[in-house]
């Protein structure tokens, strides 16, 4: 269950409108880096988690947060806005500046929202759910869940770096330090759940002598001539999870050309390929 | 540039065409964490990679292998198709068996692509390139793929214990070998980048003294009675990045209620808006 | 900001546990009628709100409890999807029943997330934010509130008749209620803002005087034979906005053929066109 | 069956191109609230309106309207494209303003239609069918259209300010007086139902005794304070349906955290979580 | 401007429905290959056409009969869904036949529209106008037209024969005389244009001496031994379009591998790539 | 099996970085025209081929090829945006050049990508791998394949006359050289086939017999007051598949209006209508 109480979680001052940052802003909203991505994602793999349900109470309590960052930036967007034009009264038509805000917005956040924020990026492109990554297995889950911290991370240090309004820098300061604890918090989940050599390869449910461990820790190389591909960590030493030593191979195909063989009848193929 | 042979890196058989089972495969082809995502991903962080080379040419060279991947699976996929009726001849509409198998398919599989397979996940929806993740931070690319190789192997595995075929359990053991491999090579790749006190907080050209760093690796709880989270790793000890300790606080709104202030006159909204 | 306690609105039971009813419930997550998207355009209604405060709270509130509806819809997947068979130990493969239940899933539910909820509807279709109304005009947000309360209600009866479960039944008696509550809701919301004769035509705010006059309460007929429209309500009597009567018309066209001219030289067209 | 005559059931003149506008009339095509979702949701409600046929005519008469609205409106994005650029000539390209011009364009009109109209909103994004709410009960799909139409009229009076060109304010004062016509048409079909007392709650045919009716009037409250909600028409006195009276209550949680128990085991999750 | 008279252009009956048959029809509502594809395609090709307006009357001609066609085959899905279970009644929920066919329907047809039609495929998935090719060059939609009736016989015939409904079947055999008169149609109307060596390439009006014409009619090699491709027609003899003769070729690459240079400061990539 | 080796099939040079030409070069990566859809067309119809193995062989050879176009085009794209702005310091927001820059952007190039190539069109709307045909009939592919190069080679040459820049230029009329040959190679390859009297209509497996061969070759009016549709090559003289001869018809309905019948009891449809 959820409870509010309206109150923003940060202040959102703005000291000088800017609808072309209003537009950036809409990717920390519903970009595929944005809040609604976490919020959701969180959400959803707390729905799902199974097993010790500490994590079940991590989740559901970072996904309230996040709940409260869209809050924020939808605010922000909406005081963004407030500098955009939104009638011509018989002179903004002609007038170049007004045109090149015009031009430059996501339309949408005029047309459709009447100057608020939306569940869309910065390009007016909605949110679309598929990118919830919630997977039933916890450790992904974690490591979907560190990539989203550490994208968003770099999306908000973008959207610091674009602005210079003091309103703006300290809100997205505040951000970006959330974004630090989310990157750390997940990386220490999986700790929690014993580090590399314990929660990999993941699922580690799964036994890997049922898979063909000849190619478990071989870097391959796919280069046109058959030289060796360019080594680095991946290619020489212990693997990250413990359990093997990488190595280099080129591979030779080891299957032939597929035949799927001749179309069936009434399968709507051309009658040459019968 | 690439090249091709038409080969297939690793032989794909059928014994018993299935095609409820080809409707699962399609996941791993059009899911978000399928083949056509790893080969795309990988195709376009390479492309837009700056700094060191070497990580153009491991993502390259592992896109070419992804491509690889694809042509197995849709191989499988068309293979296990074969055992889907595609015409009546007067009885097979009132054969429960065969209503069955037609009624379990992607029917796309038939309808639109003859028996063969496509760009679509396990109920038909098509791959949506917003799932590539290439955000010109090496790091994040290297946790966005390690994700993608996480879930990728865990639906292997679910795929590996749904079949009782033994070509496509070679095949499958195949594939999830791979996924340990890129799984560890990507880590791999984030030490060789000075691993996690060095790499995080992403990105780490960031100034944290940017960053309001009070909250930065704060553990904040929003349980509705104002009780302490759940604790854990992530809100004790020393931060993985190593340069901070985790701590729990109990947030209070520090922002008021958002007040936007009245419509603008002629932007669409009620009259009692203004 | 928002707050979590991590337990249900109400309780979520299932007696028999039913993967394709399952499926079924997606759609109350996920679909366009579904639970996220009221708690989102609630939620993005109340960040964009101007004029009088008490639609922002009355907007945020009602956002709070359809997160906790996703929240119980969420675990009645998770619980139905006990049922579902994840592993073929060399004998579900050939079992028509297992098989049967297999086809029917939303495959994603098993594959993708191991037998949890996820953000899609009852063909795995991803919930897309487009769906998201929120207009910048507080009346016609009502409106699309009422049609998405409207919807909403007639597919939970539809997943009431649906089941014989009757811890399902239960908590769809209650969300049901829900829905009940909140088309009055948002019904009276607009009696609040005047009710029709002040609130049509929507939105109110612009001058009719600007608008065609003589064609807002005609009924045009568009029959092929130029015959007068089926007459109804719509075409009799005063206006439901109290602002005219209806009348019925069988326009003319009052335009010509479109001509665009030629098209611009080096604009990619045919010679032809130019 | 429809038929056509290629012509236009308004004039459409532009007097001045004006890229930009026509990209701002790009939402009335191809945005959610605009024509294309109108011309195929009244027909798709048509063809499965059950029950009294006069809806199923007024519902495709009115469709065939909607689509020479498209018509006209696509018109006037080509006409206004008519300023765009389509070649640098050795010039343009280090020309600032021609360079506007070209940044403010939805660029898929120049590049993928050569200065026609496209399926799309004002940001490029393509309509989604899914739009097309056609619900099987004639009351909901009529709640439907009033907030169909009335965000369209919302956007048509946002697009009427924002030009000054004459041929246009026309064209949209026609456009704006038919959404007018169209609110109020589709509220008097709603009154030809019978009225909220009968209509509502929808589906009216599901007997209320089967809804958990303690809840179906209440306004409940989800303040983090356990605070009562702001109070409104929607707290106090008779519901809108004429079926209960409304009141106010603070919820607490009637079920338990949830607990999925274990995972499977062969479900791709962690060992950690059987 | 369009007109209807309600009825429908081809007899629509269903002897027995079939609720499986009636989730495979809508692949020819909402598919890509579907009827609102098509009627859209033209109408938008139509609305853009420039040059002899033949072309215009031609498309929107042929787009208002597939409207028709819609209407058609939206009947059609509604009659045959007439099979489907929509209540449990105590008992359905235990029969497995019931339950078969539930699982094997699109279940948005029963859950979002009360057995009727969607403009959806036939896994669910809602038709994407992105889909509406509509070039502003006359040719090239011309070829896109063929493709589009190509696929769409394609699909009628896989219909026609999945099906055993004497109904069904004469209604498909309708639409698909309708779609060889409509791949006909289109390549009259390339042929109207001058035939292939006055059309291509398309555009013509480009000059070809702009273009690198060393490879304009090469057919070049990528396998990655340098052998040769396999010939065929095309690559030996004159070219289709009359303007080169046809050659093989193994490229080597031009392009030395790509250095974007070290990442901009301020641009959220790592330190160690600037 | 794919190989790689890094290098591009032709150079890409930048002479003046132009990041509105950046956006407009994503339309040929990420746009319905652009190089991912053939790539991955030709890659699925390969895949899926059946019948003579040439055409598999043919297939998967030009996909190798498109794959390195990507490559290109990406590398354009990076080039570009080198000119983009990434930070204020404290000046650039006031700067209205560097603004309008930013405003005419795919912001996502910048926030998500950090200046490098993303699988977005020119609107920055990410590719939908629906738009891959590979409809299992080698013919209808085939028809597709043309009409993808047909609109590529349009979109091509659009951006050739949109840039000045001698680089841009270059590799453009490369590309579209390739195009010239890609249009003339699919049209090879129908030759190859037999030609239009031996491949149409498609599927030119299925026996004309079973359609309705009245309306085979009918050009049908739909035109409001009944008049015949203006004639052209489509309305007379022989067919183009050589089986008939064009006519034209003026169609009466040969349906009735539809009626579906009353709504189910339980359907969730309202009391009148059952």
């Amino acid at each position: 269950m959820f409870y509010t109480d309206g109150k923003l979680q940060f202040p959102v001052r703005v000291e000088s409108p800017d609808p072309h940052f209003a537009r950036a802003l809409q990717q920390a909203i519903g970009g595929v880096e944005g809040e609604i991505r976490v919020a959701m994602q969180y959400f959803f793999q707390a729905c799902g988690a199974r097993g010790n349900p500490k994590f079940r109470d991590l989740l559901m309590n970072t996904a309230a947060e996040e709940l409260g960052h869209i809050e924020m930036l939808a605010t922000a967007v909406a005081l963004n806005l407030e500098g955009a034009p939104v009638s011509v009264k018989e002179q903004v038509a002609g007038d170049p500046v007004a045109s090149a805000v015009l031009g430059g917005l996501n339309m949408k956040n005029l047309l459709s929202a009447g100057l608020s924020a939306m569940p869309v990026d910065s390009d007016g492109v909605p949110f679309d759910m598929s990118h919830i990554y919630a997977s039933g297995n916890i450790a992904a889950d974690m490591t979907a869940n560190v990539a989203a911290e550490s994208t968003g991370r770099v999306l908000a240090t973008r959207l610091f770096n674009l602005t210079n309004d003091r309103g703006m820098k300290e809100m997205l300061s505040y951000l970006i330090a959330r974004d630090t604890m989310h990157q750390n918090q997940w990386m220490a989940a999986l700790e929690e759940l014993g580090g590399p050599s314990k929660v990999f390869p993941i699922p580690n449910g799964f036994p890997q002598e049922q898979e063909l461990q000849e190619f478990s820790y071989a870097y391959l190389g796919f280069q046109q001539d058959g030289s060796e591909p360019v080594p680095g960590r991946w290619s020489d030493g212990k693997s990250i999870d413990g359990k093997g030593s990488f190595k280099t191979m080129v591979p030779q195909p080891m299957g032939q050309k597929p035949v799927l063989g001749p179309a069936k009848p009434d399968s709507g193929a051309q009658a040459e390929q019968s």
